[in-house]
């Protein structure tokens, strides 16, 4: 039984390491992976573990690992050759050491703040996609567009989705230029270029993937989750007045090729085990998912998410961030996360390790559960008001957004993703 | 003057490689690149020199490069890390080489018949991008779907792109599976799940990049043209029902990403140089392009294409292909090779060593000129009668395609793609 909990989900756990039991994001019962230059790392309280130094230390002789694998700065070739197993048996090996106070003088000295760490992505993606799954964030975009027929026909039957750029998927705390672009003012009859003037955020959660399916052959449901290793936060940077002269008839292009940040944590689909809830009902009247959409155990989870603002002056007066957006993923979605990966390689797609199915913008279906400006200013229609006293259609330059995300339970502690965060640049 | 032809490009130039001289496709002229993988090839008629072998054979010590670079499968590495000045060195040497009868003995026992290896794309590829460049094309589809108002606004002023599946990439030859998937009869209530019965080709060019731009850093119109190292032939298969059914509002995605056949050898902008002709003139009252889309010394280059069909029956029967379509590219593109790299840059979308930008499916104005079967049966409605007395509205199981191309210019030989095949396998 799979979603059966281990010791390493429980609450009552605690690591030797002081900082791993007050901080607030990285309790034992999280262990999220990052890159660095030097290897990958998993985070305890403050702190990182670089994995290959501690296999190189002789901790997880039992695991029969290489450290050459972690020694890289990405986790890909470890998950294209393992699996769901091997993924669990590590987690519970690391718990256990953290844990047990008798690996404290072999694994302390190799602690490093992670602070002081150049943080990466866990994984190097190949190829990133993006889908469209919250049904509040379709149908008030598609209320903007068409405000009689908001959502199309096919929004209940298929997990809409396409295809991202992975050359411009950049790491935490990147900053993000303002694109320049084509754009066109109402029915002008002539388009101007030049930067956008209607940059905004997109609240994402991000799937990344482990193993391989060749090309030709699909995921079916029953083996869709099982293909997830973990979760980032994932911010999808959009240029609204390019994306909408651009995009049609085949979608979005360069309005989401300047910039993607990617959080810096990767929360396992293991540490996630206890915050795992059953998707929202179907309203009455929608269709079924179709058969090879019906993910066994199907499920998603709660994760409380934020989007944070600081302008450049807020910043300057080192003022706290204004929230944006608030939004539980659980109550945002149409579509599960398996339905997302089973769908995406029904028709042969190779989904290989690394890949990143980004879930598209969460929003819930509360005004403050918007998670872009395009939903929460209603296309500019109503700014924001900040603290600093100046007002947001879309993003200034200077302004730094943050995206923060909680995994919640009862009786279990928050499991955090770290901040996601990028400053605005000018073009 | 970087269009200046060179001793290289001279017609009269012949190969002491006897079948460099009567081979149809791969003139000393010619030169194109492959990968196999034991390393790169460069193909002199009937044969293919592995140039890791002749460096360390003791040629091109001039050069400077590294044998090693080219012992890999792919060129990537050496096209991220040297330019045109680099590139038309390295093919002025080895015309120089494969002219010159005091070489044989050195290079001679190095080549191999190329029908012997195992080709692969030249490069391989992380970001692979498709464009709809030919206004026949779009201007077609277009009629079908909105009879009024075929092109949309923006087709004249923006060159639509979007991006594609890079993990189904495929080297010339691999099966092709059919692919599965929801599609929906007319306006029925429910969408159905099966194969696709609507599987078709696109006729289309890719060009290889070399070089890199950072994130956020555009490409200029007048740097466009030295990012295209070479030209590939490209299918890019699609389910046309599956297509009409999932691709509102964010583009095609899985009707087009289980299989895109990538061409066996990379013809180098430099070999097409004497083939270079300037764009078709745009009809009177079209716009101009903007500032940002005028590339100096613009120009497209004269390919003859054609896609070929054999039936299982046919080929049973070892019968001639049929024809299916036949254009050249120079008729058929509204924008330019060095138009796509620079938009696709112009908002900051970082450009890689390897990347493919495909053209979109090529179609001239006439109607044997259209690149794929849903313009020429007219979405099905037209059926095409094949020699072994079947019919085709799409393809059938056992349907092998093959796409075949030549740069042609008065007084200069014909340079081949080879052959970019296919055959169509049960879903």
């Amino acid at each position: 039984m799979s979603d059966t909990l281990d010791r390493s989900h429980d609450p009552a756990r605690r690591s030797w390491e002081p900082s791993g039991v007050r901080h607030p994001d990285f309790p034992i019962q999280n262990l999220p992976f990052a890159g660095t230059p030097g290897g990958v790392v998993v985070a305890i309280g403050e702190m990182a573990l670089p994995i290959a130094a501690a296999l190189e230390a002789g901790w997880g002789r039992g695991l029969g690992l290489d450290p050459a694998e972690f020694a890289t700065p990405f986790l890909n070739r470890y998950l294209l050759t393992t699996g769901p197993a091997e993924w669990r048996a590590l987690r519970l090996a690391l718990s256990d050491a953290l844990a047990d106070p008798a690996e404290r003088d072999r694994l302390a000295p190799l602690l490093v703040p992670h602070a002081a760490l150049e943080l990466l992505p866990a994984v190097t993606t190949r190829d990133y996609s993006d889908f469209y799954a919250s049904i509040h964030h379709a149908t008030n975009v598609g209320s903007m567009f068409r405000p009689d027929n908001p959502l199309l026909p096919n929004y209940k039957w298929i997990p809409i989705g396409y295809h991202g750029r992975a050359s411009t998927l950049v790491p935490d705390g990147t900053p993000i230029r303002r694109p320049s672009g084509q754009t066109r003012a109402g029915d002008a009859a002539v388009p101007t270029v030049g930067p956008s003037q209607a940059l905004d955020y997109e609240l994402e959660l991000g799937l990344v993937l482990g193993g391989q399916n060749a090309v030709g052959v699909p995921v079916p449901a029953d083996r869709a989750l099982e293909r997830i290793f973990g979760v980032v936060l994932l911010n999808d940077w959009s240029a609204r007045d390019i994306q909408s002269w651009e995009y049609q008839p085949l979608g979005p292009f360069l309005a989401k090729s300047f910039a993607t940040t990617v959080g810096p944590w990767l929360v396992t689909r293991d540490a996630l085990r206890p915050y795992q809830v059953a998707m929202p009902a179907r309203p009455a009247g929608d269709p079924d998912p179709l058969p090879y959409l019906s993910v066994p155990d199907d499920h998603t989870w709660s994760i409380e998410l934020e989007v944070r603002l600081r302008s450049a002056a807020m910043r300057a007066r080192d003022e706290a961030a204004a929230r944006l957006s608030r939004v539980n993923f659980r109550d945002a979605m149409y579509w599960s996360p398996g339905q997302l990966v089973t769908h995406h390689a029904s028709g042969g797609c190779a989904l290989a390790a690394g890949d990143l199915l980004g879930t598209g913008t969460i929003s819930g279906p509360d005004p403050e559960a918007r998670g872009c400006l395009l939903e929460l200013t209603w296309r500019g229609r109503d700014p924001i008001a900040l603290p600093d006293g100046s007002a947001r259609r879309f993003l200034d330059d200077g302004d730094e957004l943050a995206l923060v995300g909680h995994a919640t339970a009862p009786g279990h502690p928050p499991l955090g993703f770290g901040p996601c965060r990028g400053v605005i640049t000018a073009a």
